[in-house]
């Protein structure tokens, strides 16, 4: 992914090969700052205090803060010390719990002179794991804007592809390219026009993420109000749309950013394609079907006030309204609605799950 | 209507029975500031500046605008001329120069000498009749709320109706009760159990209006982001929707606020009712069909800044993206998704218009 034009990860190591450098989330999309960490108790607060969200971004931060603890202090304390620390900074984050206990396993079993050594090594083998995960998603889901783009050419169409996403299931979540925002970078980096649709996804307006990450690296775009689907997708300006998932049940449900699945129904009455990108992980076979998950509520907050930038340039808060509010973070989309799960390992169809 | 538990109309004379108040409308729903307009060319301002806003609203101002024109100067010449300033103020307003017009030929038919208290009277006279219409739709719209409060009463369940409202067809809008608020505020006097999922209404947020107006009669709401609803209808959690029309077309098409035709869709997959409430005049038999209204498109602005209160108590404005946006004001729902049309004369449904 670029930005300013040049090349980054969303984790890398500072030109000192030890430091490690994150983007400072809280104040983006406004203000891009890198910051480095040099401690792990620094990558423990850059996790609670959501420097870094996403969860596998989540992951790879907690990874590398067991690499900056060993720096500090290669013994077994430390090993679990540090541990303990960063797996409490989000207690619900399974991602990060993964990826410290495979951190955890790895350095207790190794010899104490090879720790610092190990740790980054299986810190960057984490984060490539991740980037071909989110590689592999891309390419499987160019095929199918392709596929697209071959046929508004038989019908002497416009060749540019109008693609509608909510939220940010993006590269800034991730170590590289994103989930849902992989198959727009592999398209528009092979030469496919493409305008993207951007929903801003109040009340977190994490599409603003997504318009940054588009913007900076020059893939066409229009922010859109979460209300605007609809009406775009009845005067046939939308070809498909594609979003994250939070958690796939075993029958195909999609628990996904609340609005995802207005934009679902819309997508089926408008036989708009409706796909959903993911690391096969994502999906959950313990858990029969959409209606079982807990849908988490979240804080009045979120909905009753707003960031953006100040006319000084400075990332403000804006109260909104007084009134109660009610903050449901996510919806299910039932799988008849899904066109498609776009996996690492290939496209899913509802068939593919049981009913 | 209540505010700070005082019975207002969102138009009237001060104490001096000749000065013409209003509240300010760009500070609301954060402050609430009574202006008073002493001069024609003041209520002009406040029409072109947006201090007014709502159709019928803006109809009230001009009218009365007109009568403040008289105390000035009663002349023929200053009919004329008041007019033309006035209705130059929105050129777009249909109503505004409905009511113009009226003032301006009754006033020309009156002797000099009886033209203020004829522009008094024939103002006080166009409030009074707007008044009556809102009032009537909200005792047909009362019907409906009473039959749904008889059915979960005869289901055994809770007999809070929960009601979803899209944008602000609200009191502030009109001169009392508002067009889609009326049934509600009907429903609470008479003792209903009411809670209104008040949908935020992205980009300009009119649903925080919609949620003061509520907060200030103390009906029970709250606030939600734009993408809420489809849950909500999931989890059974809406008893019904209801929503105002910008224009409603000669086959039941209903143009609204962007957004209306996403939580149609879901209202109809999940058998929730849908209404839309509206003075008879917005239907426009001329009109064949939805698609052929032009939509208007707005100032990206509205999407990437945004109004709320700074930590001062000042009204204050932020820049949310530098992203391009794409602003459409309203959209279509077809007649198919509309359950029923409260007007003043009573519910019409899709059988009442021309397929």
């Amino acid at each position: 992914m670029k930005i300013n034009n040049q090349y980054y990860r969303s984790i890398f190591l500072a030109d000192d090969g030890i430091s490690v450098c994150i983007f400072d989330q809280k104040k983006l999309p406004w203000h891009f700052e890198i910051v480095t960490l040099k401690t792990y108790q620094q990558a423990a607060v850059a996790i609670s205090d959501m420097t870094v969200r996403g969860a596998p971004l989540l992951a790879m931060t907690g990874a590398y803060g067991m690499a900056l603890a060993m720096l500090q202090d290669c013994s077994d304390e430390m090993v679990v010390r540090a541990y303990d620390d960063l797996v409490s900074t989000r207690p619900t984050a399974v991602n990060l719990k993964w990826a410290l206990d495979i951190m955890k396993a790895r350095l207790l079993a190794t010899a104490v002179a090879e720790r610092v050594k190990i740790a980054y090594q299986q810190a960057d083998d984490l984060c490539q794991q991740d980037t071909h995960i989110n590689h592999a998603i891309g390419m499987n889901g160019l095929q199918i804007i392709e596929q697209i783009v071959h046929q508004k050419q038989q019908r002497g169409d416009d060749d540019t592809v109008h693609i509608l996403t909510h939220c940010n299931a993006g590269w800034l979540a991730t170590t590289d390219y994103g989930t849902a925002t992989a198959p727009l970078y592999l398209a528009h980096d092979k030469g496919i026009k493409l305008h993207i649709w951007v929903d801003e996804t109040r009340p977190r307006n994490q599409g603003l993420l997504t318009a940054f990450e588009l913007k900076q690296h020059g893939v066409p775009h229009s922010v859109i109000a979460d209300n605007t689907g609809g009406l775009l997708m009845q005067q046939n300006k939308v070809d498909m749309c594609i979003v994250g998932a939070d958690r796939v049940t075993a029958n195909g449900d999609v628990c996904n950013k609340i609005g995802t699945y207005l934009k679902a129904l819309a997508a089926n009455v408008h036989d708009v394609p409706f796909y959903v990108a993911l690391p096969s992980p994502t999906i959950d076979y313990n858990l029969p079907a959409g209606h079982l998950i807990h849908i988490e509520e979240r804080q009045q907050q979120e909905i009753t006030t707003i960031y953006g930038l100040d006319s000084h340039n400075q990332v403000a808060q804006l109260s909104l309204t007084d009134s109660p509010a009610y903050n449901p973070a996510f919806d299910v989309t039932p799988a008849r609605y899904i066109t498609g799960y776009i996996t690492e390992t290939g496209i899913l169809t509802q068939q593919d799950f049981k009913a």
